[in-house]
């Protein structure tokens, strides 16, 4: 078995971006979602090669400080111009993340409401003047236009921003570089692709898109300029490692929540509780500063917009469900029907989740198959949601408008309340002011206060039966696509419908019951808990509603535990991100970490042949290796570190050389620098095809001391799997060395990836184990 | 060096607990910031002996999973209705906990409105008869009172209930158990001196002991039942280890919070950004549970105590400043006086810190000789308070009463605005307004809206300066004293008071401004920065303001940043606990482990003689023993794993000897089982003094491979010191060993525990290293 693992073994995940460049271009146009067969292979050992092959690669980020001779060197070389340079900078960037994300959150918001009021206007007017068919090509047709120019961004520039991103995201922060994920091609398809595919009337929202948007602000604002365009200095190269990165782009998530809902502290909460793996005190503060560039920044223009200047904006772009206006009063009665609501969204809750599952994994294999398969999907989701939301409201009885009602009534503006459809005067239709609406209106007016009758009960079981469906086969088609709004959406129906029926025993307000089902029903889908909570509350305005919401999110995700995982958690593990877990699995305790140490080891000595170790560079996939010091460098073989393949790559390319076996550190700190050493942005480091070494100087030797990193993490061959699986999590490892216990054996005995704590590649070995205790 | 060291070396901090008993009887005493001392004599070498016999013994906690046999065998044969049970009762605790102390937290603020309302009452009833020096005595009277009453409490039964008690719960937390920290006795001191001080009329609040009693609460739940009353059963034996007991301790210190602000979210961030060393994202959800459990119980209370069944608490004792009534429209002036706010919030508050720090130093020598010297300190303190509350109204004007008072103006209740004191009918006394009321009114009044000249200029002048020296010199006396309601009443004046300066140019009420003093104020003396944000808007129930409290909250804590800790930081250095920092200290890396490994390292074999483990256990204090598989046990010395000293005692206590030197790990394996080495609650283990073990037995062998722990973390000799730092942090362990790099030498080459890696310690060691790089 251990033979057949050898092919990749010790390697980081499945790394082959150096080796193939072609497959690359083959990855482009399966990346939508192609990797549930990954999940579906790995289960059956001796497949990764396959996979390895077949699949984008993905590469494991190094948060290691990497501490070798060249680092202690520029370490006792800073000054302290430097430290302050490097702490301006984190500042200036979580300004800059906060301040461009929360104008493209500006930008988008913009822009959906004009294009999509644009089209909402057009099919009115035509409904006024009775065209009703002509009304609806044109309703259908702005749909499938806009749809196509989103699927087309999509799959022929950058494949990566289709879905909501946070599950990428998600992966990132724990360590799994997708590829292309966060390059800047992903960014422009899925700023412009989120605003067409809002606006083309789709069931999806742009908040996933928008977390997915910050990070990629945050990573190319980490990238350490371009030397493309002479923009490098200094000041930007500190943030060319990944640790660094990685807290920018955990910003970046959190200026995307924050700006997608205007709610800083859910931002900030919502990076600390589902995207980030790690957390120090420092970046909470840091996080913290960033959504509040975000606040101000839409406060400032929401202000500019209020005054008429952003076309359709209006007041109401950003979505902001101002409910403080109802009283929030309850009885024992309404805390039952809360908690009967609970359990009502944990169940849905957990049936969306298996049902999206089920609906990528089919979707996969249609996206597979090209970039025109996933735009003819794309069309057919966009004629299906265009029907249903022009076709239904016929079905729906005209009702006459209430006496007291405090806006127009019908209304045949692009937004609002009360629309008029085909109703005579006097009239509305309340199924068309749901269906033919934007998703932010339609639950603005789901959550309406003091409008208990406005929607007939039928109208809102319709609705809600639609949406949900609607919301399950449009996610995981190639466009951006968010999951809060669809499910905010569905859950705010059924909590209305809720409501109604038990307006008898009830004192809450419907729309109060609406907030809590869209509560209830996101605790079931996403398992959130406290950032939910305050982003639910940052969205009303309405502190005095936190007790039953808290109450309504318990029950919900508590519920929804006992069935399966939380959606993002899934779409992780059906993309095959190896996600490491926060807690080992029970059945690792059963096991020492050599049961999972993988195949043959290959080291380096501390002063190595070129040619050795170009051969070895050339013929595996490993990014990181042993360097072993041996006589007449130590009197006994000792373990003196790990090297990294980049660091390698840097080293050959520089030429770094000596005639013969002997020490040249002194030599290599005095050419090299550690920025020298520093992590290219994505795509950007050096390639084993760019070196260029003859044969003389294959001969040669080269000394790896100045670049190995001396102080590995290491375990003995004898510790707990479980315990080591926790060493690697916490400390964010990317090698971990296992060592020998007992004496007179070489002084290593292996290297674990995190490929090696895989639940799948360890039950896989050891099909024995009891995995449920 | 390493010989003056040896002393206490390899050993736990500072534990001297099994060795002398009388010690602990001082210990009581001069609990009260008895440890200043400390922290300045670990800055000079070759003392920590000395301090080791002055000093309360403090214990490092185990958060590590002792995998050792005995743990193996009842792993494998643990059955899923255990596991049910461990599950049920972690969320039955959760229950519990938020329910006692949202009790304790209701008692507490009925217990506070009926005592000082009382007093209050009496005293300005007789000055309404214009007695006015009996007035006094009665004023000052009940004010000393209660005042002695509190400080004989906690001189008498529990030293270590006197102050906040967050730095205490932050420093175990961390892994450092004070003596008696979290036993019954504080708990109760905690409740009853919070009461007495808070009614006796000191500048002090109950908020950090609400945290404090939270925490002894989860601690007494967590130790397993009681053998002396009979309340022992196996659902409760789970969390006899500190690592659930850590986790409910967290719930604890988020459930006093909840309790203390009616901030349920406020609570969970505050547990997270200050109290917590370790987070789990499971632990949000449970620690969300707990302070909504909290909020509920609050609730039902006070609408209990609304239809007036609790004497004089009325409606406004829970602390709540309902602030939403005012508008929140600034203007870029605005923003320009919140800059200001921001800036002297940084600079008083890190003046704050110094300040208090100096006070508790010199309060410390007071306290140490004795409790009567407490006791009159506290008096000397009540009498000061009570001058200034009295005396100081005196000297201000009295003013015409408002026409469009909402409240009754004057007044001569027990609570409100518009006091009347010595002015005639139609005037009131706004000093006395401040002054002659409790601190939760005080903060009332000063963040009422719509009453921007209710105080004159010089009135909140005079108020600020005598509150922030009152707040002072009061923390450090022996009572339970929180810091939160000192800083919220002095931000609040000078916010209010800045407010009226800018009242010409500014648009925003002056209630707002006290607000947003209140924030900058706490930002620049507790350094928070979500949680503070989230329990103020909690507090104030206006989520408009966010982005200003963000920005006020920003500017102080960058500000004070520059110039000293965090209170609560300050307070632990200054008690002397060793408190782990997340990150490394710069100059750790330019050492390794080997250079702090302490003096001579003492090991066991697997099979010892039991003379031997019994000689070690009296003359060493250490807690963490290696053990040495020797032949013919292996065939060379190897390193076996750690056993622990409590794990050591239990197996003698229980005999299991055997004559001859073989291995007796079956026989051992059935005659205990894990939970007999579970940890007992605080005082109640295996002492050393209760073996009795005579000379034949100390002849035999005992075999220690059953509970010797074979997972230890090891780190190489020469891993460097900063990057050991890291790993024994992120893990939360007590013990790590050091094992050597090249072959042949012994397999351990020493043990390093968290006093290891204080940095007063490494820069004793090694005077030479830059500690500013």
């Amino acid at each position: 078995m251990d033979r057949e693992y050898g092919v990749n073994h010790g390697e980081d995940v499945v790394d082959g971006r150096d080796i193939e460049n072609d497959q690359l271009m083959d990855c482009k146009e399966s990346e939508t979602y192609s990797q549930p067969l990954l999940s579906k292979r790995v289960n059956t050992t001796s497949q990764i090669a396959i996979v390895g092959a077949n699949v984008c690669p993905i590469e494991s980020l190094d948060y290691e400080i990497v501490e070798n001779e060249l680092f202690k060197q520029d370490w006792r070389s800073r000054k302290k111009v430097q430290i302050f340079q490097y702490v301006i900078m984190k500042w200036a960037f979580a300004l800059l993340i906060g301040l461009l994300t929360g104008l493209v959150g500006i930008f988008s918001n913009i822009a959906v409401e004009n294009l999509s009021g644009f089209k909402l206007l057009l099919t009115a007017d035509l409904m006024t003047q009775h065209k009703y068919v002509k009304a609806f090509a044109v309703f259908a047709g702005c749909n499938i236009g806009l749809a196509a120019a989103a699927a087309a961004l999509c799959a022929f520039i950058a494949p990566a921003a289709a879905g909501s991103g946070i599950p990428e995201v998600k992966a990132y922060l724990n360590g799994v570089d997708a590829y292309s994920i966060l390059a800047p091609g992903t960014l422009f398809v899925k700023i412009f692709g989120s605003v067409l595919g809002v606006s083309a009337g789709f069931v999806v929202g742009k908040e996933g898109p928008m977390v997915h948007t910050g990070a990629c602000i945050a990573s190319l604002l980490g990238q350490g300029g371009s030397r493309k365009y002479h923009l490098t200095c200094r000041w930007l190269r500190y943030f060319k490692n990944d640790r660094d990165r990685r807290d920018l782009i955990t910003c970046g998530a959190a200026a995307g929540v924050a700006a997608a809902f205007r709610a800083p502290v859910g931002g900030v909460l919502f990076a600390l509780e589902e995207a980030a793996s790690w957390w120090r005190s420092a970046l909470l503060w840091r996080t913290f500063f960033t959504t509040a560039v975000v606040a101000i920044v839409l406060r400032s223009f929401t202000q500019l917009c209020a005054t008429g200047n952003c076309g359709l904006f209006g007041e109401g772009g950003l979505i902001m469900y101002d409910v403080s206006s109802a009283m929030v009063i309850y009885s024992g009665a309404d805390i039952l029907v809360v908690l009967l609501l609970g359990t009502i969204g944990g169940i849905l809750g957990s049936l969306y989740n298996y049902l999206v599952d089920k609906v990528l994994r089919i979707y996969s294999i249609i996206n597979e198959r090209g970039a025109v398969f996933k735009i003819l999907l794309v069309i057919t989701i966009a004629l299906l949601t265009s029907c249903c939301a022009y076709g239904l409201p016929w079905f729906a009885n005209c009702i006459p408008c209430p006496a007291d009602a405090s806006v127009r009534c019908p209304n045949t503006d692009d937004s609002g309340n009360y629309k008029s459809f085909q109703c005579p005067a006097g009239y509305y239709n309340d199924l068309a002011s749901l269906f033919l609406n934007t998703n932010d209106d339609a639950i603005r007016n789901l959550l309406g206060t003091s409008t208990t009758r406005e929607f007939h009960i039928s109208t809102l079981f319709v609705f809600f039966a639609v949406v949900y469906l609607l919301g399950i086969v449009t996610y995981g088609i190639a466009i951006p696509s968010g999951l809060f709004i669809p499910v905010i959406l569905a859950g705010a129906c059924y909590g209305r419908l809720v409501g109604r029926l038990f307006e008898p025993i009830s004192k809450l307000d419907t729309g109060l019951f609406a907030l809590l089902g869209a509560a209830s029903f996101l605790g079931g889908t996403m398992r959130m808990t406290v950032s939910l909570c305050v982003i639910l509350l940052e969205l009303t305005n309405d502190l005095l509603l936190l007790p039953l919401v808290m109450l309504v999110l318990l029950i919900s995700k508590t519920v929804a535990d006992n069935f399966n995982k939380g959606v993002y958690d899934q779409i992780v593990k059906l993309k095959g991100f190896p996600y490491m877990e926060a807690h080992a699995e029970p059945y690792m305790r059963q096991l020492v970490a050599l049961d999972v140490v993988p195949g043959p080891l290959v080291t380096f000595s501390g002063v190595e042949k070129v040619g050795n170790v170009l051969l070895t560079l050339r013929t595996t996939g490993h990014n990181g290796f042993p360097v072993i010091d041996e006589p007449p460098f130590s009197e006994a073989p000792e373990l003196c570190g790990l090297v990294l393949r980049s660091h390698l790559l840097v080293l050959l390319k520089g030429k770094a050389f000596s005639r013969n076996r002997v020490l040249a550190g002194e030599e290599i700190l005095h050419r090299f620098a550690a920025f020298d050493f520093a992590k290219a942005g994505s795509g950007k480091g050096i390639k084993l095809e760019d070196l260029d070494i003859d044969d003389e100087e294959m001969e040669m030797y080269i000394d790896l001391h100045p670049i190995t990193n001396t102080s590995p993490y290491t375990v003995v061959e004898t510790m707990s799997l479980a315990k080591a699986a926790i060493l690697f999590r916490q400390l964010g490892l990317r090698h971990m060395c296992v060592v020998p216990k007992s004496q007179g054996r070489p002084p290593i005995v292996g290297i674990l990836t995190r490929h090696d704590f895989m639940p799948e590649h360890v039950l896989g070995l050891y099909p024995l184990v009891k995995p449920h205790k």
